[in-house]
């Protein structure tokens, strides 16, 4: 199949025109065959929208995900966004994931990112569902989520083989290196493919790294964007990886050994 | 402090040999003021040393070990290499580290590659003593030991800061893929330095990868062989690092969402 990735910066706070552009980039995503297209972290909304973030916030009914719905179902492609999502009282930093069939399944990042982000967001503490999408068993992170090896590890052992991540990478060196060399080695040492779409440009006084990329099972880079706006198209075919001899990671993994992942030191 | 890694095609099953050249390497390692060398897996015997196994297989108080030390003792420099361990019936594939003190401590490889090692060594099953290496808590891994992101974690969690690796990949696009992204990310993810010294060349039917990296806790790469012989020698500087805004993983983690890791599933 082919994975769309939409590099984008939002426009802040104007969930109507953000829509409109990711409906823009799943039709010529779809036109051109892709059957999942991932737009990046807090897409719908822009990340950096400070004070605004309670009442742009949207529960799993709302307009939002209702919006990413109906371009799934028009356009004929799954599209995966970032948006913040209210459940109650909280506000989870999370994705909606809408399939062209009507169903929607959602995911709230984990790993939170630093004092601004652990002060807006309830941190969660659910592994992605999966559901398949193109033959492959899909699971989603959140951005800063990939860069912890043990959580991308347990939903691979869950089954995914396809992980869409939409991010929101500040603009910095290490940064780069996330996406360039953390992102494929993610990639590589679970086998699994790995659409990561990231926010770009400047919003306000933060500003994006961009870094979306499309990985395959063996940690090659199928498609990288640069840093401006960019749709990336490529085809991740999991025959192609057939009796390729890849390492058996998960075969060869001693989780005997990996009590001390688990315990908690806080 | 300055670390220096020596890539090198030994000569296969010639202990003396392979002690001298790494004896070669720390004095000129040495002279430039670097505080350890650390040598291939299997450096002291060549990896493919087939049926010579056995019999070129050392215990610990053993003339490839006390080479090893004499070398550390008479150069002034700690050496990291890697040979073959008996301990009764059992042949570990070891490294040794020898400190100019006279103390030298082991690892043994606890993630065995491929149906041929697993054939010819025992699984071991402890995490890397720690030793003091130029003001660093200093562990071991080996080769294929650096690609579970498990194995690494749990020696950072014991205390980590520096990480050396004999390897030897074979040779392939996968494995230059492991050297140039894995490696990296490893000691980016971990906030480690990371001193990975691999074989090069061919032993019989079997050409290695090279790959020799010396990386800094951001992930950035400090220095990097070919693949041909190679010395590097790189200073490593946690005072540079400090207040440089190093995302703060240990402390980000989850390790309650964590518990699959450590669950056996054969």
């Amino acid at each position: 199949m082919l994975a769309a990735t939409l590099q984008m910066q939002p426009a802040l706070g104007d969930i109507t025109r953000n829509l409109q552009r990711i409906e823009a980039a799943a039709a010529a995503a779809a036109a051109m065959g892709a059957t999942f297209l991932v737009a990046p972290e807090m897409a719908v909304t822009g990340y950096n929208i400070g004070q605004d973030l309670r009442s742009l916030a949207q529960p799993r009914e709302g307009t939002i995900a209702d919006g990413l719905a109906a371009i799934a179902h028009k356009q004929g492609i799954a599209v995966i966004a970032g948006f913040p999502e209210r459940e109650g009282n909280a506000i989870y930093n999370a994705a909606a994931l809408a399939l062209p069939d009507g169903n929607r399944v959602f995911y709230r990042k984990c790993h939170l990112f630093g004092a601004a982000e652990t002060a807006a967001f309830t941190r969660a503490a659910d592994v992605s569902p999966l559901v398949t999408i193109g033959g492959l068993s899909c699971g989603m992170l959140i951005c800063y989520d990939i860069e912890f090896p043990e959580w991308v590890r347990t939903l691979v052992l869950r089954g995914a083989e396809l992980i869409i991540t939409p991010s929101a990478l500040p603009r910095s060196a290490f940064n780069n290196r996330v996406s360039k060399s953390v992102v494929p080695a993610r990639a590589l040492e679970n086998h699994v493919f790995i659409a990561y779409a990231g926010l770009c440009g400047r919003e306000g006084d933060a500003e994006y790294q961009g870094g979306s990329v499309i990985t395959g099972p063996d940690g090659e880079t199928l498609a990288r964007a640069g840093d401006g706006e960019a749709l990336l198209i490529a085809e991740i075919d999991p025959a192609r990886y057939l009796g390729s001899g890849l390492d058996p990671y998960l075969a060869d993994r001693r989780p005997d050994l990996y009590g001390a992942l688990s315990i908690s030191t806080a």
